[in-house]
């Protein structure tokens, strides 16, 4: 992209009513526009970093067997009062009355319907086990929306269902999702741990939810420091096999990491006193098993290997994906703007034209976007008449990894310079050389 | 993916809520499920058409140099007032009052939301011409919700607008989407024709609807039969060219093309007879140039190259995503189920072992499997346990494309059967071939 052909509308001022960095970043990096209280535009900056969340999620589900589908956004009452959450959840549901006077609500999650979908079209145990799982837009209406993506209404999620016959293959469904969620994360640069959650009224030890650490987290977290030297890396894994998955789930939540609601202070001091850690967390996702509630509730029973009826098992597993653009932002940020991870940078490189109109320097920008293009990146070209520190003030805001710059003088000498955002290190070398080691980057995380 | 493990529910009865035939299809073929009136769920096979041809809206409008961003579903009513349509529009609308009771809505439409977004970040010509679009789910409370995805309640749409100085650039930007729009519905095996439209209490002549022939239309439309012979083909076109772009509009609207909305029986009378067609229609998608209507109303203005500041020429240009499936299987469909073009088809093609346990028949259909796949070719391998009539029957029904057989019979002389789903013919062939065949049919329209 020709930054002359965009729409980046970046803001010069720090936005007033930003109280936190990626809220601000995102502001200032024109990637979202506020259009009612907690209900954002995603400018095309900032939907480019949503499509490559959500693809990376959507990619990581797939591999782990989870099958895609699109439940709508409105979902008619009536299947909420079969579970009776209807009445049940409070004013964060937004109900609506359509010109039928009927009663209808924006989904703020999706239990009923996929439930509903699974009874009417699943009899029997050999049609299991069986996951599917949404991305889809869901409405919570917070009484106080604030922190930008991080705490908005009108949000983007992906939620997934798991049916199992027992309660045995629902746990293996949990722990697939608990790999699937691990991957998806490092792949996004994060390092998300897993910590015990609180099951609420239904109770279960068996739901975590993952943390990112960050200043402005909003849980307080406690965690023995040997788990953030976990990572699961590009080890190969069998997504059916039991023992595999179960192994994953005792390396990575064997260890103490609890947020502030699940906190046990006894249990705490047990970790060694240097391992101790207590910080601030953002909460990216959640895997819960809740066994039949809702089969119960609703009469989702398949036919077992006996012959008798029996409610299946479920889970259901989210990943807030508006919510990790802000979750990277504070977690990987300078002064200067944003630092996209390369797994989730808008642009994979950018072409700073340090003059634009001279002859050569124009010709050299060109043949680099050209052979950026080539390789399958996405070069995003500053080709704007500014001066070149306008140029790297815009680039070190939006925050892509890697960039070349291209001059008159460096020319002359056949070279051009590659910049790390993340290091400020520079380098010299020519333009094709740039370029490989650019394509090496990508090549290596593909 | 192998059957077993996917989730298609296919029905063997009628549903007999379903009074045409790409509704009827949809169900039976497991794509899709009603929640509510007019509010559908897509099941995975659904699903996975409604990505290919969102998928193919992305590229095309990418292609002509259109910017993608997302705006959300809900609305303040706020914008609405001011353009003067939160009055003007009827029951359709579905207004919704928030917690705090704020009146929102749940969009049909972003003509005041871009134009929002554009008024705060653009000021300059310089910024010009500018097309941003986005893919969302719309909701339109239609009184009679019928025709499934047809018509229904909440669709999935792209709507672009474009921002330009002038009527003159504007109009480019009109032709671009005509442009763009002709290579959309072509790479969905479509033949989408622009007809004259109603430009409403507006006015202008500057308005387009795109309309598949099937007897199933809701428009009588009326041609000269010229108009039929009409390919926009693969030829290449620079988007930025006036020129090309223009005549490409000519080429394509010269000819008498009229929905009844429009339709002039003494002008119609002017084509010669034997090219005089009536037949039905059914609306894809639309362009309309509307001048300056929102941008005075909502003060969008830039400053032109005189200093002074003038209102933008907007236009605004939709694509019925969801609805566009239903076109394709009112089109391409036969007694036995739906026919998919090649470009959106769910499954690339489909593997049927006419003897599962048979241990030549599942290696072979395996080794078949893991070639197309190595190729980036997504294949549907029926493995479960049933009859071939049984397996037959479901491909013909999901529609995809083509078929490959493989049984014990043919493997003993080294072949199996590819079986073309449109014209039913097969060819017995090498395993090989067959891949090979398959994989050159997709390269051609890659």
């Amino acid at each position: 992209m020709r930054l002359s052909r965009y729409f980046l509308p970046v803001l010069k001022e720090n936005p007033s009513e930003a109280q936190i960095v990626s809220h601000r970043l995102m502001l200032r990096a024109g990637m979202i526009k506020q259009s009612a209280a907690g209900i954002y535009s995603w400018l095309p900056l900032g939907f480019k970093v949503l499509r490559k969340i959500e693809n990376i999620v959507h990619e990581e589900q797939q591999r782990a067997g989870h099958i895609p589908m699109l439940m709508p956004t409105l979902q008619p009452a009536d299947l909420w009062k079969e579970s009776g959450r209807y009445d049940a959840y409070g004013p964060e549901m937004l109900r609506i009355k359509d010109r039928q006077d009927r009663d209808m609500l924006y989904g703020p999650t999706n239990e009923e319907m996929i439930t509903d979908i699974f009874r009417s079209h699943v009899g029997s145990y050999k049609d299991l086990p069986l996951t599917l799982y949404h991305i889809q837009w869901k409405f919570r209406d917070e009484i106080r929306p604030r922190f930008g993506v991080m705490r908005g209404r009108e949000f983007l999620m992906k939620d997934g269902y798991n049916f199992d016959l027992t309660k045995e293959d629902a746990l293996h469904a949990y722990n697939r999702h608990l790999v699937s969620y691990l991957r998806s994360y490092e792949r996004m640069g994060l390092q998300a741990i897993p910590m015990r959650a609180d099951s609420g009224p239904i109770g279960g030890d068996d739901t975590h939810e993952f943390l990112v650490l960050a200043d402005t987290g909003e849980s307080e977290v406690f965690y023995d420091s040997e788990i953030t030297d976990l990572k699961f890396g590009d080890r190969e894994i069998d997504f059916d096999s039991v023992d595999q998955c179960q192994a994953v789930l005792e390396e990575f939540t064997s260890r103490y990491a609890r947020t502030d609601e699940t906190h046990d202070a006894d249990l705490f001091a047990q970790v060694p006193a240097d391992r101790q850690r207590t910080a601030r967390g953002i909460e990216v996702g959640q895997i819960f098993y809740f066994g039949t509630k809702y089969s119960e509730a609703m009469g989702a029973t398949v036919q077992g290997p006996d012959g008798k009826s029996t409610p299946v098992h479920m889970g259901s597993h989210g990943i807030g994906v508006s919510r990790l653009l802000g979750a990277i932002i504070e977690a990987s940020h300078d002064d200067k703007g944003i630092i996209w991870p390369e797994g989730v940078t808008p642009f994979h490189v950018g072409i700073v034209n340090l003059k634009q109109g001279d002859e050569e320097a124009d010709a050299a920008c060109q043949a680099l976007y050209d052979s950026i293009t080539a390789l399958g990146l996405d070069p995003l070209y500053d080709d704007r008449n500014e001066r070149a520190g306008g140029k790297f003030a815009t680039m070190d805001l939006i925050g892509l990894p890697w960039r070349i710059t291209v001059g008159p003088r460096g020319l002359k000498n056949g070279v051009v310079e590659l910049t790390s955002r993340k290091t400020g290190e520079s380098e010299e070398m020519t333009p094709e050389a740039a370029v490989e080691k650019v394509a090496a980057i990508y090549r290596a995380i593909a």
